[in-house]
């Protein structure tokens, strides 16, 4: 059943307070301005607000005058590429909301995505405990490396340390990208399978199998059949330690991931949850039912 | 069911070839080596593996000799902290598994952790692709902040901006980790709360009602329940669009979330993932006999 999350998660409304402007980026989306974008600073005409001045003086820029700045996917949490901002890129990056960077070795602002039309869209930006490094927390319109990669992050010095060589580029991922890699893995490696599948596999080509490991079949109810969804419940139910909710937990997420790489959906669908609870309920409402009609 | 994941991911065993050592670290864990640990390299005893040394040398190094070096966990994939590294930095992470740094203002090597223990153990280094940027992937033994934080990074720049008072420090989460705060958050509600209350906070305060969204109860099924690991199937077996399953997806993720913050367990959950992907299904299968008669 799809629910509304209106009442689940107040947050959207107390984020932004009403003094938002709106404008539509390159493909038409409808983006949030902070209040200060559209003023002017008497330098080259445009006005800053006093608030993004002082939080400007507070950064610990360094003698050439800038900080570190690292990109990173709101969703996934990858470190998407590291660069240096100044001043001005840091206040090009909340007024345009597209991550802006300073070129040491050209000497210029530059805003990623300005070639490729792969902007990174900031959701928000943070500072370390330090005031001298910085975070732009974004959503990549597409790839950022202009190797074409998700990430500049692909070479293992663990891998190049090995003696044997290395098969192919890996990205720097956390857990669950790394199992969602692994599973993806195994589905391109069905194609030149021979001998007996692994698990993974055996769960890649049968649906009825993968299904059974997540939720209870209705018509199985006789026999005593165990399923992820279901032992994950009963940890609560019977009270259970931690330890053994955490590892039921990751079987129903290990399965179900099978289940997204089966039906060809990435993890992105953090950035389904993301949607869900960075609007408000009725917003969320609204969209579901005008989804469910254009597929009926 | 608990399941042998020995099938499943065919990772580990070829990821080190067998040219390893081991040792414990100060918690009595094994820890793997990388071959080059044990070796002496002329100028200080210490004789490093000549593929350390070239890739060393393949750093872009700037004219201070240093580059960014990041610490990210690697299990929530948050960015842990920033600082830079040098060539004996990135030599001592390599060797000791911790992550190491070269501090500007003291001019000398430091390991984080070596006052307050909260050691980043290193599982992997990535470097970017122009090797001037590195990303040390590992696991924190504790917070990794000064302050006590989890991050360094908690001052939201949005949040500062914002004309109101900023009520709580805020990490830079990305989408998953922000839905388990906005839970928490909840769950620590729940006490001061007057009125209805919202529909986190009513699975929250209701275990059957909970689990009834996670999965069907055998006991419903003369009546016509719809739960979310079941729809997220159905996604498959009839075949529907990508953005149901995604959305499928993220309600069984939000309900199983829950019951995470009931039980207290934090999405740490992917530790249990990593760990029964990066050993083998017999290690893997063994260590489960072992918890289980623990149990018993």
């Amino acid at each position: 059943m799809t629910i509304s999350y209106a009442h689940m998660l107040r947050f959207s409304t107390s984020f932004f307070n009403g003094k938002l402007s709106f404008t539509s980026d390159n493909k038409g989306r409808r983006t949030q301005l902070l209040p200060f974008a559209s003023l002017k600073r008497p330098d080259n005409n445009i006005i800053i607000d006093p608030k993004v001045d002082s939080l400007q003086d507070g950064v610990k820029w360094d003698d050439k005058g800038l900080a570190v700045a690292i990109a990173r996917n709101v969703d996934t949490g990858a470190i998407l590429m590291q660069g240096f901002a100044n001043r001005e890129a840091v206040f090009s990056t909340l007024s345009s909301r597209k991550a802006t960077f300073f070129s040491r070795s050209l000497s210029t602002l530059w805003t990623k995505g300005e070639t490729s039309n792969n902007y990174i869209n900031i959701h928000d930006v943070f500072l370390d405990c330090d005031r001298e490094s910085i975070i732009y927390l974004g959503k990549p319109d597409g790839p950022t490396c202009h190797t074409g990669a998700e990430t500049c992050y692909y070479t293992s010095v663990f891998d190049s340390l090995k003696q044997q060589e290395i098969e192919r580029n890996r990205l720097a991922l956390s857990s669950l990208y790394s199992l969602e890699s692994t599973i993806s893995q195994r589905k391109v490696e069905l194609a030149e399978e021979n001998g007996k599948p692994s698990w993974t596999k055996r769960l890649l080509i049968n649906d009825k199998l993968l299904c059974s490991k997540i939720r209870l079949d209705i018509s199985w109810h006789v026999v005593s059949v165990s399923e992820e969804a279901n032992e994950l419940c009963q940890t609560l139910e019977n009270n259970e330690d931690r330890l053994r909710t955490a590892s039921e937990m990751a079987d129903v997420l290990y399965h179900a991931m099978v289940l997204l790489t089966v039906k060809d959906v990435k993890v992105d669908v953090l950035q389904v949850l993301r949607q869900r609870f960075s609007q408000s309920g009725i917003e969320e409402k609204k969209s579901r039912v005008s989804k469910k009609s254009e597929q009926d």
